[in-house]
């Protein structure tokens, strides 16, 4: 029945394409689940969509580069593609089924995501995203706006980061500004630059904005504008003594003032959130408050955690007005980039607590020792093959399982099993209650 | 910015794809966590590869209807296909990273497949499989195969099941069977037939039987052979007893015998498991041990879960032999079967155990206790629009939510909250920690 295969196939994956050995998906599915139980904390709800959509869904909101990107083909008469975000998909879920949902509608998303980016270090294919969003139905408070960074600080928290700034704006200043200043018709353009300040430095950004054609006294305004600093008191008096009479500004200085006093009632410590007037989102998307999430100590990796505020989720789908706000964690990329730094260290490649080892022929007691310590809720591996007691113990530490449990003819006769803790060496002669106790 | 739109694209999904509700998705994901955790007891290995693999990685194994049924296309110069299982992907993981991984390699895996089938009922096109598996380097022992009946037990009487039987039988007693009547040229196909009694009835069994050119004495020893019944122990001795002197009949034999005995060391209870000799799994993949679940107060679901025991799992990649035995859920078809015969019943459409009702205007007294909450790991949500207390609580209703705690006036001076359970309509004033208490 079995064919005879002389020539193989390389085992190989696609360029551009994650894929861990075990020690890491550990690591990588336990950052996930801080992520998941904190997303769960904070009262949102799990949802999960196809990755195969209809390609003319995700076109709706697709263009330039992301179009280029999106994986896309046919099968039998359907135009498909996958999706290239979560938020389309969120778009077209709450527009489908909007009369199935509660409001505000508070959902999380760990999904993959797909796009044919040329192939980089820490750019992926396939990549993880876990991201929520709130929806409101036609309106939608702003102390949502202030929860979200209860939400990043408490998962950056239980990562194991101390030393991080969730960076916030508002999208209102910023526009409010720039229509004072005239700029309006500009202020997609100026943005764009500004975003890049920490990329290419001040005096690039002002060369930029002249090149654009901007007068050197709008300029000055610019660069003091976004030069603005202090505590988040200060550089909100800062911003109200410019004077500025203008409502989008305004009306984006008093959502910034009350947000940013909110969120440490969130439970966000002062020193771990800022407001930063560079913070603009390159994207046309966000409307009010927007976040990027900074590891102080490693600020070459950028934004772990970004988002914002949107005035209209689902506008391609849906007549409803469905203002929200959300943010994403690029989990794929991240894990890449502790890695890449050291940061991620896998002591084990197994779930596996205990190893029973068995120096017995007879397979009943080890089974039955096993089986109690897996009713026990210990995490239980046996091994199974006939190898000497030493190459089994060695495997136990290649795949840094904590303790060995070893049963052979004393143990069976005396119904006990001998506990050994590999990182002390130590040994015990205990009953298998004992044992449960011991690891436990 | 935004543009209008006054044209609307249609939100739907495509034909064949599951989507849920909130309250299903979080019941999905509750049977998704049970089968992760007893994969872990039993100390198998998270993995996660990509969905989009190199199509002659995934084409090296599929064929007939599965290769029609691949979703398969090309981007940019590279031929690629969605993989439309778990195991060929193990297979090139294994033969890829073989030298980075220890043996035996006890893997499990939580992910989605594709097979663009005909739309039926249950049927899908992306689906989660969760699977587990034991590849041995060159060997593997038995004990295994007797192994994984005890993750199949815990883990449906985890989700609530009692009355399941876990079926199990050997290929080689089969395919000795047939080699010792001369039919070994057509065991493939006379297993096919076999495997189809429970659907079509003995009589169109012997029907199909002559039709294929048998004898009516070997037809009388296939249908004689497959009613053997009795307790496990009794069918191991009538097969015995029927004196066929065959190799592999016998070591079939032996390895039935040795795994229907072991088994129940494993924890599983004798009526959960039984010898069933008329499951023989039509695929020509398996070589030893077979399995199938049903549960037997809806045996109209067919297996619930199946699997069994192979010589070689990547033959078409590597050299090296590679012997393996494993199972798979099928989740989506289960938790799409179980929905429909009223065996999911969602009573939650959100994880927040605890909504905060604010009367409030300052926000910062109900966000405090919400944060409090929090803090003490219980899953809350705020809820944050301006709505009617007799509207909030309707909301918390409707979702699903086990306690409002309500903050007013009172409650802001006097540093308390109002605790209402929903289901009994009890309310008690209490300190923030003794609503934690209260609530855990």
């Amino acid at each position: 029945m079995s064919e005879q295969n002389t020539s193989k196939i390389e085992p190989k994956i696609l360029q551009g394409f994650l894929e861990l050995l075990p020690a890491e998906q550990i690591l990588f599915n336990k950052m996930m689940d801080i992520i998941r139980s904190n997303y769960e904390r904070f009262g949102f709800v799990p949802l999960d969509t196809p990755v195969i959509e209809r390609a003319e869904i995700l076109l709706a909101k697709a263009g330039g580069e992301t179009e280029q990107q999106i994986y896309r083909f046919t099968k039998g008469e359907n135009d498909l593609a996958l999706r290239f975000d979560l938020t389309v998909p969120l778009a077209r879920y709450v527009a489908m089924h909007y009369n199935d949902l509660s409001f505000p509608f508070r959902r999380y998303h760990l999904g993959k995501s797909y796009r044919g980016e040329r192939p980089q270090a820490g750019r992926f294919r396939e990549f993880y995203q876990c991201d929520i969003d709130i929806i409101g139905n036609g309106e939608l408070s702003i102390i949502n706006d202030a929860e979200l960074p209860g939400v990043i600080y408490n998962t950056f928290k239980e990562m194991g980061f101390e030393n991080f700034t969730i960076k916030i704006n508002n999208r209102r200043v910023l526009n409010g500004f720039f229509e004072f200043l005239k700029l309006s018709d500009k202020t997609v353009e100026i943005l764009r630059v500004i975003d890049k300040i920490d990329k290419i430095g001040k005096e690039n950004i002002i060369k930029e904005l002249k090149d654009m054609g901007l007068e050197d006294n709008a300029v000055d305004k610019i660069i003091e504008f976004i030069h603005i600093n202090g505590s988040n008191a200060e550089i909100i008096s800062k911003l109200r003594a410019l004077g500025i009479e203008n409502t989008e500004f305004n009306t984006g200085l008093n959502e910034l003032e009350q947000v940013s006093q909110l969120i440490n009632k969130f439970g966000v410590p002062l020193e771990n959130y800022k407001i930063d007037l560079t913070i603009a989102r390159g994207l046309g998307y966000y409307t009010g408050t927007v976040y990027e999430t900074i590891l102080n100590d490693y600020p070459q990796l950028g934004s772990v955690c970004s988002g914002g505020r949107y005035d209209n989720l689902a506008e391609h789908f849906t007549e409803k007005k469905l203002p929200g706000v959300g943010i994403s964690i690029g989990l794929s990329r991240l894990f890449y980039q502790l890695n890449k730094i050291g940061l991620v260290k896998g002591e084990a490649s197994t779930p596996a607590k205990v190893l029973v080892i068995s120096m017995l022929e007879d397979l009943d007691y080890p089974v039955e020792v096993a089986t109690k310590l897996r009713q026990s809720g210990i995490n239980t591996e046996i091994f199974t093959e006939k190898k000497k007691i030493g190459a089994q113990f060695k495997y136990a530490d290649k795949q840094g399982i904590p303790f060995v449990v070893v049963v052979g003819e004393d143990e069976l006769k005396g119904n006990f099993a001998t506990l050994k803790d590999m990182k002390t060496g130590n040994e015990q002669k205990l009953p298998i209650d004992g044992i449960v106790v011991k690891i436990k």
